[in-house]
């Protein structure tokens, strides 16, 4: 369209070419009577060079250029000189030679150098964010999210699935996450919420009739932010009807396989593995396992039951768990002090009372615990665990939750250290066979482990009332490399299922009807069997992109205290506009 | 991936085919032994046939079928006799003879029924909405609205545009419409707004270097509702750095372009007439002409400058103006009492004191105002109107804003009474060279036409504190069929011309320093020169599914009240939800 080339496709082929460019200083190089610019734009770098023999005019406006200056040349293309050629470039063999040159604006000294951004403070750098923006790594993370986004709405597209839009403006349910909500201007002392997700919407777009919709939805939560968390975020989000969970499992499978097939240009065979929830436990302690490296979780509740370890066999014989991870042969890795100083520490924010350890030398245990284990005991140990010289154990004993808690996050954390992870990986995995409930002993009742539209498994719907701790759920989530990308299920379509579902939870009639009336009632009305799931969009950029924080994949991201540094969100409002709210602040002083 | 056939796609080349068919009882006729169902799906509706030589069991459960039962049956495709053949249904050649059914899920009595739906009320339909989506019409709409969305953006994709994502928890300004407002947990008595559009970030975006962005996005205005206005809508928003308004304005062109030849199979041909502000005014009255019919404005200020009717000669003495409407060949379809009582009061609503009228008969005028002008006046008025017997000729007379606004809503209002619009057009328009400022007799200051970061155009800038009103934006609206389909602009991307902007909009160096401190700044660090452009998408889709309202493109849409009466949104919340947030509802009663 505009009469204007790109700086970081120029090649040798472009030799002679006259060629105009717009974009930024990145660089000057002041050389004798030469001045060399590395000019950026959007598409990369190229050279230009200025000259008196090219032009004595842009030379003198050159002089006067500094860093982030936004400039339009034209020059011609040529060819350096053997010398000079940049191999780190993909231009690095050519360069512009400038004949005229405007300064389309000029920039202030930076409060930070681009290129050295790394160095800077979270804080400067997102209240400049579109200084740091510039940065080639973060212009590359954002091209990536494009084409993830394309990626996946072709595949669906192509698939028969509509893009639909559900409000922003909606109504608040208790259950779940923190709501954010809008006061309402027309209807004082009323507010709508943001949504959490449109879970509702969905389904009642599969009994509007429309049988396959996708949406990439923003979703809100008020929630205390982690590295892996921002109070909006985007989710990929579909839905279907008459699908079992087998084909939701099925379309997401190829989905992702299209996905890393257009951005990564990497094949990935499907189907991909599947775990039950149970045995992800028991394995790798974790509900979203890291399979990209083994040192799995060794239970030998059973060998220490009766031992003289009390901290091993009190747990044993109470219904706890024992087990083990066992460190190949890196036993001289870990004194007794980083073991019982940082290791221990570790496991101890995840519940665990401490760190009990072996070290395995001349085929036998050694360490402060090993005079408590009969031969009898120590050669099952070694068997089970296959120990050898140079293997380190570390045990967790503890209820279930605690031990697959502890060991399970320091599996992960060894690995890192050790550098077990082969990072050219990438481990799809199925969790299934969720427990539908979960018992929330705050509120002494059962809460939805997902939420409360998931259907049970069919063979387990009996069991609801009676049983409802091993209910198992329709569900299913798909987990990367040891992050939760998403998850889904079928959903309850029945009216008496999706009641009993509610009474099970402790909502009284009235309070189901309340929230979710219009849920109940459309479902008296022909709705389908249907189920679907959501992916976290800003999680697969994470991976795919290889950043390790969520705030690296989001344009505008905001502080952990949920504050965007650049515009200074939130801050405070008129008066007239909280009258017109019918609202009023509550002031501490007030109180 | 389903071994499922779709209802509305079998034809008599699948005849003898074995079927697996999932979807809704759409009406059921018995006839003697037989029962006829159309079952319908997403894809359409087909006629199955239960008859006990086929099976006595399918024929005893579909007696107990009721209108939107979900069923599954399982049948032979069969070619219908020649006499039962229905020629209004794509499928109505053949018909599906059912050995098994399966009932999926059953529905009681619908609130209205689904075929039925347009004698229902608006508030009825709403609150079952799910059953409302049903109708084929708004199937269609839904469809359409996907088609025109992946147009869109399959068009900006391959013009290297990158969809990004701008937040919607942002700041408020006051500049604009009113904000919806969303309280700060963590910082109280802050408050955060939702977007009224993405200006401000897509403009940090393309200081951040990246030169083509796109969004489908969600805007938010906290307004007293129109029939085509909804608290929460979607605009197409491109921004692009370095491109020029001709540049922007052709890639808007190639984009409905394509647009309407995915959705609508039409060719359009660019590019699309321009016309200015102001001779938009002046022929049509609107700055949103219909061009799809003729009857434009007639001026003839000059000509009743001295006339004895006051009424004329008045205003046009006094600044004002005076101009007609020629209703050809239409006189006989107004009585005199249809144009003193309907006509009149409906230019009335538009600040209008009356209607005068002048009918022609016999080569003259007639009617009670013929009387006050001269043979020449009566000579020129003809010959400018270009009158002939039998033609209405309706004035307008008053200042300039009244004449167009009065007259340019009764030119629509006729032209719509009496069918002159040729409703298979599509007519393009770009409305160019609009005023940068309007005076504001309330606020008693200049504000922004469009918004203050509207550059004007070069030639005009020095005038920006000499003579303001005069001064001309670099912005174009783009209208179709007398509907504005969206604007855009060139953007100020100088801090010098930023501040002069907000010094002549009012703004002390703080209060601007303090709303847009972000965006000054940002100016300052190598802001490219850029511009952009939004379209309305909810209203695209209305125009091109041929839909009257808004909300009919808008799945789940809130009333005039901007309620939800489908999940009762807005509703109260919980006390300590309010408390977490340190506000209070301020009720009624206490004030």
């Amino acid at each position: 369209m505009a009469e204007r080339n790109h700086a970081g496709i120029l090649t040798e082929k472009n030799v002679d070419e006259i060629v105009t460019l717009k974009g930024w200083v990145h660089r000057r190089r002041d050389l004798g009577e030469l001045i060399f610019i590395d000019l950026r734009d959007q598409s990369g770098i190229v050279q230009i060079v200025f000259n008196p023999d090219y032009s004595k005019e842009a030379l003198q406006v050159a002089e006067t250029l500094r860093s982030e200056f936004v400039i339009q040349v034209t020059g011609k293309v040529i060819k350096r000189d053997e010398a000079t050629i940049n191999p780190n470039l993909p231009t690095g063999t050519i360069e512009v030679t400038v004949s005229h040159i405007e300064i389309l604006n000029k920039s202030k000294n930076l409060p930070f150098l681009i290129h050295e951004a790394a160095d800077v403070s979270d804080d400067l750098r997102l209240k400049y964010r579109y200084i740091d923006l510039r940065r080639t790594d973060l212009q590359d993370t954002f091209k990536k999210r494009h084409q993830i986004t394309q990626s996946v709405r072709n595949f669906l597209n192509s698939n028969d699935f509509l893009e639909m839009e559900t409000p922003i403006l909606t109504k608040s349910t208790p259950e779940g996450a923190r709501d954010y909500l809008v006061p309402s201007r027309v209807h004082p002392g009323e507010f709508y919420a943001l949504p959490q997700s449109p879970q509702l919407f969905k389904q009642l777009l599969m009994m509007s009739g429309f049988e396959k919709y996708y949406q990439i939805a923003r979703c809100f939560r008020d929630e205390d932010l982690r590295a892996d968390r921002q109070p909006e975020f985007t989710q990929i989000d579909i839905e279907t009807a008459f699908l079992s969970s087998e084909e939701i499992i099925e379309l997401v499978e190829k989905m992702m396989q299209q996905v890393m097939k257009d951005v990564l240009d990497m094949e990935v065979t499907t189907p991909f593995p599947r775990i039950s929830y149970h045995e992800a436990m028991e394995r790798y302690g974790s509900d979203k396992p890291d399979t990209r490296f083994g040192m799995e979780l060794i239970h030998v509740t059973d060998i220490v039951e009766n031992c003289s370890f009390k901290v091993f066999s009190g747990p044993a014989k109470s219904g706890g768990k024992v087990a083990l991870l066992n460190i190949k042969g890196n036993a001289d890795q870990f004194t007794r002090k980083e073991i019982d100083g940082e290791l221990t520490d570790y496991v101890k924010t995840y519940g665990a009372k401490g760190l009990a350890w072996i070290k395995i030398a001349d085929g036998d245990l050694t360490g402060p615990i090993a005079k408590f284990f009969s031969e009898e005991e120590k050669a099952q140990l070694i068997e089970r665990a296959n120990a050898e010289d140079g293997d380190l154990l570390l045990f967790g004993a503890d209820k279930a939750k605690v031990v697959y808690d502890s060991l399970g996050a320091l599996r992960l954390k060894l690995a890192k250290d050790l550098h077990l992870i082969d990072e050219t990986l990438f481990n799809f995995l199925w969790v299934v066979d969720w427990p539908l409930l979960e018992y929330d002993e705050e509120a002494n009742r059962y809460v939805a482990a997902h939420h409360p539209f998931t259907s049970p498994v069919e063979d387990d719907i009996d069991q609801l009332t009676t049983d409802p701790a091993n209910v198992r759920a329709n569900a299913y989530d798909i987990v990367l490399n040891g992050y939760e990308l998403g998850g889904g299920s079928v959903r309850i379509n029945k009216r008496e299922l999706q009641n009993k579902m509610f009474e099970v939870l402790g909502f009284t009639e009235e309070s189901a009807r309340e929230q979710f009336g219009f849920l109940l009632d459309a479902l008296e009305y022909g709705a389908p069997p249907h189920g679907g799931v959501a992916l976290g969009l800003d999680r697969i950029v994470m991976l795919l992109a290889n950043k390790s924080n969520i705030r690296d994949t989001i344009l505008f991201p905001k502080t952990a205290s949920a504050s965007d540094l650049l515009t200074d969100a939130p801050s405070e409002v008129s008066d007239t506009q909280l009258e017109e709210l019918s609202i009023a602040k509550i002031v501490e002083e007030e109180e």
